[in-house]
């Protein structure tokens, strides 16, 4: 089991956030999973940090902070993490996703559960992203608490089967497994490109969505490079492509079809009507109120700012498993997030219609009814997806 | 049980570090010790506190850089730590003691271990102590590993009992019994104030002492005030009166009467050599090494900055058991630190004589064979400790 956890930190470090020799190395994981930072830890030493800075989250901490707290706590951004946050800027990032406990925070009131997020440092994060500052990773965190969640019993070793699986650990040269499954999705990618599409059409039960695409912003897959040229993998599993849409072009509606952890509390049945690229009605079988408050206080967050194409080929799909984990349960199937775009995805400035805001919240919206088609200039269109398989070629 | 951590946590936060309303509060606890963190966070909210941070310490991850990573990251004293340190200043700080595995780094090399000191950080943290910048508190952190430790069982319900026992919770009224308490070390350090001594001598087996004191630095119990006037007991339990000698003015011999953890490895059988002022010599069973370490590379770790005196009426004396943390075990007996001394107990300035180090480690020298005296300026001697009783009246 060490060994297991060894050789899974060591794919993390190697492949994911790609660590260099003297770099330094931070590690986010909740308090929880301290024996997957600690394996993180020993293998960026491993690798040639110069330093690995290891820092927990704790979600009973933030729990008290919104039961018990004044407002003012709920968005404040202490000057100790903007400096941290500084500092990621040409060293290596490696975070888990896993949140341990998804809705530790459901008998809070939602709306001050949405209004606490940092804007001032997320928007030092999407900043730094941007300018391709960092090598970085975002992982799942085996654990009996996660393996509670996802199988109903804390049967550790079925969910290492599973994460091995998603992870290409099962294969004989991980590295070189990856290699070529990146190499795949780029090549999905490209051929997106080619289509110079003008619009994406989803269709779906309680999903008729057709979301507008900008010329100059390219699709991407989960292959990405620093500024300074240090190719990472940023999310490990990664099943996707994707791109930032034209966030003036949204209208319809879209729902949901998988729950939602977010920031505590599980969003079920979301379903969101957008008008001129807002979304203008937002309901859900619960925590509805957590969205409603990311759209009333941060600006632009009731914009989208990315849609991920996922197919049944997808490892992580293939478990027929919901993680309620963001990061796998969005790399099973298709995705939008609303929120904050990529602008690094654009050839030349300014980058007008990719939206702009201090949150990103993805969502799954695949399933095998999902119909994607892509809107070309002259109105005709292209099936993207279908029961979840890729039409493109 | 939750319930009595929670009354714990209330009175850590209202007599310990007295947290005022507004005040941000920087918890700071071992990664295994988050319940505790959580309950001191929620009675923070509770006493008014404008924000709590909870930062959690991993000996696992010190282990790592000390047995992976390169020299360089030994001493390294992060930015945002120095932030985060800045940040204390007017606000509230409190530091669980408690090492969950004070002899993690046993068998790795004790001359790194000891080198492993951000004396960057250590020299801005006394400054703030110097300053007065916060009010803050250091605590034993019960848990199940604890309890293993001290009564070589996990029984956390007897380890509760001798926590309680020393934190005066079985008190009716805890915060009066503390107040009583502290006025009681009051009056023993106004005692010592009278006394104008020129220097303690302490003898016992292995130890033959003789440490200068300064007219101008006065004795002090555990009752502290900032600079602006918040009162606040750094330490609990706290059993001690102390002050800071004449760093110049050490000679003889010491021998520790009780192990020490120190950095990760446990220190035992500790004897140091003093003349003129330094220690010359170091010996140990155990852990020699890293005290060596201390003071080759830090500069005046070799000299003495505190000495205390404990008697038997101390609770943590009376539970008659060693804690291997040394918080608890400082407050069973008379100690003595080397490194840095307390400038703020000197009246008026320069502060000659007081010694200035990056780095303070507590050793505990007393026991019922150690004799402590005063030694007047004409040279006669008045008896402080005979057999662990106060003999001052």
């Amino acid at each position: 089991m060490d060994d297991r956890l060894e050789r899974y930190a060591e794919l993390v470090v190697r492949v994911g956030a790609n660590v260099q020799a003297g770099q330094e190395v931070f590690i986010q994981t909740a308090v929880e999973q301290h024996d997957l930072a600690r394996a993180l830890a020993r293998q960026a030493y491993r690798a040639g940090a110069s330093y690995v800075h290891v820092l927990y989250r704790d979600g009973h901490a933030r729990r008290a902070m919104i039961e018990l707290g004044p407002d003012s706590a709920l968005t404040y951004a202490p000057e100790w993490e903007k400096t941290l946050m500084e500092q990621w800027a040409g060293n290596a990032l490696i975070g888990a996703t896993t949140n341990p406990e998804p809705d530790l925070l459901a008998d809070l009131d939602g709306e001050r559960v949405g209004r606490a997020v940092k804007e001032e440092l997320v928007e030092l994060h999407l900043r730094l992203l941007d300018e391709g500052a960092m090598n970085w990773v975002g992982i799942g965190a085996p654990t009996e608490g996660w393996a509670s969640q996802v199988l109903g019993e804390p049967d550790v070793e079925q969910l290492w089967e599973k994460v091995s699986f998603c992870m290409r650990l099962d294969e004989p040269d991980p590295a070189a497994a990856w290699e070529e499954h990146i190499s795949r999705l780029g090549a999905r990618a490209r051929r997106l490109d080619e289509l110079h599409a003008d619009a994406l059409r989803y269709r779906g039960p309680g999903t008729d969505l057709t979301v507008g695409l900008l010329p100059n912003v390219r699709w991407d897959s989960g292959a990405a490079e620093t500024s300074t040229g240090i190719r990472y993998v940023a999310n490990m599993p990664t099943e996707e492509v994707f791109t930032s849409p034209d966030a003036r072009r949204t209208e319809g509606t879209l729902r949901s079809t998988r729950p939602l952890p977010l920031g505590g509390q599980i969003v079920r049945g979301l379903e969101l009507t957008f008008e001129d690229g807002r979304a203008v009605r937002v309901e859900a079988e619960t925590g509805a109120d957590v969205v409603r408050a990311h759209f009333a206080t941060i600006e632009n967050a009731d914009r989208l700012g990315e849609v991920a194409l996922v197919t049944k080929e997808s490892r992580v799909g293939q478990t027929g498993l919901l993680f309620y984990d963001p990061l796998y349960d969005e790399n099973a199937t298709c995705h939008i997030a609303y929120g904050s775009g990529f602008v690094s995805l654009a050839d030349g400035e300014p980058h007008e219609g990719i939206n702009r805001a201090n949150h990103h919240v993805d969502f799954m919206v695949g399933g095998p009814e999902l119909e994607v088609d892509a809107v070309l200039a002259d109105g005709s269109t292209v099936p993207l997806i279908r029961d979840e398989e890729w039409q493109l070629g």
